[in-house]
């Protein structure tokens, strides 16, 4: 049952779609369909600081997704990476796929020089949240966020 | 004792510098006069996304910064808006002035169509959280960052 | 200005009830006058282990008060003191009253030889965690309680 | 694998003693014998406000514990109950014993009229919130301890 992680691809968009749908009612929203769109035209296009990678199993296909962004930040010399969306099958959970994909990610920084790796995660992400204090405690930090697109 | 909020310009650095190096203290690390330089370049720079904001006070000068800087975001159509620094003189707190720069910001995202405002701050950080609180309850999600430039 | 500390007494009855009511106003529910009654007469009642003092200041009477009690714990060979309440006169704030009333309470904790003073506070609750913060770090533990008088 | 519930007896202390040394541990200090030691003459005190409770397996014996206390509270007309230890063989986890004490608990907490039912966890004892939050979401409040034991 061996995993790889790879760039994202024009063929997976189907599966992209299913597991982002999947994303965003974990996260208890409805997806938007011109979001998802806009988003995936964004890791499409090469010279978008939007990037996609996968977890694709033999036989199985594609089981989870993350999707990062890189952006410049006055603490820093050289830019940041945020893995901004991180989704793993929920029938395939506790494999470890979810590690992989941050691994992936962590020497991709590295290799790339950014200064950080960042994510958000709900406070009661208790699953989540097990994995992420493996790599690291939480900063201590809060978010606040004033959404501009709400009607 | 008018305050007025304007965007930064070259004649600031001086003083930029300094509100720069209090706010590194406030959050205990000692400012690296490499990232002070490099950011105030990008401040500069019209092409980059990285902007500032100053509160300008009738004979005392500048007595506030704010830096933002604008990047994409996977959930949004347009852009976010992330406020990352704000600081303000401590002999002069407690008479709204970063109040006034969030709102001048908070115009901004608006007449900008930027989808979101957000800032991180420390769970400890109760003034300051004391007037955030005021605009929006916390998101609820926490930060974890994996520093890549600690030796 | 001088303020002194001491055990409450009968005398102090219409002054305790009349903090007490701007404490549970504070907190966001309604006093209830048979509460205030039962807890009082616990107050006065020498047997009882709930105890209380206040902070007396020369010429303005009363104007802070500390409820505290006595109970067992299963992780210490001695029982532990729970400051419940803690409540000072809004307009004498930031005179450091609060910290006289858990000052004298420390040092009869020390004294009595109990295991632990402890007390909770809301995480928002940012002007007494920042006098809090300077006698020992949050425990890291939240609370969970279970209303059985609610209806 | 029917589990039952029942008040501890003295027959239970070897086992009793087990798993509370493995609570200790799960909390990261050393058990104190001189505790476990005082801990359990209550228990076994029928006159003492600490009490017990355990989890009962057929084949197995005793699988899990819980220790509450009774106390007085300035909040309410009647005292409180604070389960204080809760502990399941790790072995057995994700069995539904947790869940299993904390209901015969609630159901004690209002056959006997206590006025609430309250309990304590580490901010990141992610398992057991998981839980926790199923009763009710956590207070809001967080515990401020200081230690008069330490040395």
């Amino acid at each position: 049952m061996t995993t790889l992680i790879r760039k994202i691809e024009a063929r997976d968009e189907a599966r992209w779609r299913e597991l982002w749908d999947g994303y965003c009612r974990f996260y208890e929203h409805e997806p938007a369909p011109a979001v998802a769109s806009h988003t995936w035209a964004r890791l499409m296009d090469a010279a978008a600081p939007v990037h996609g990678i996968v977890a694709e199993r033999a036989g199985a296909g594609v089981i989870g997704i993350a999707n990062y962004l890189i952006h410049e930040n006055t603490a820093t010399l050289t830019p940041v990476c945020y893995l901004q969306d991180l989704f793993v099958d929920p029938q395939l959970r506790a494999e470890g796929v979810g590690r992989q994909l941050i691994d992936w990610l962590l020497a991709e920084v590295k290799a790339r020089g950014w200064s950080r790796l960042y994510w958000n995660t709900r406070e009661n992400n208790y699953r989540a949240r097990g994995l992420y204090d493996q790599y690291t405690p939480h900063s201590g930090f809060l978010r606040y966020v004033i959404d501009n697109t709400a009607r």
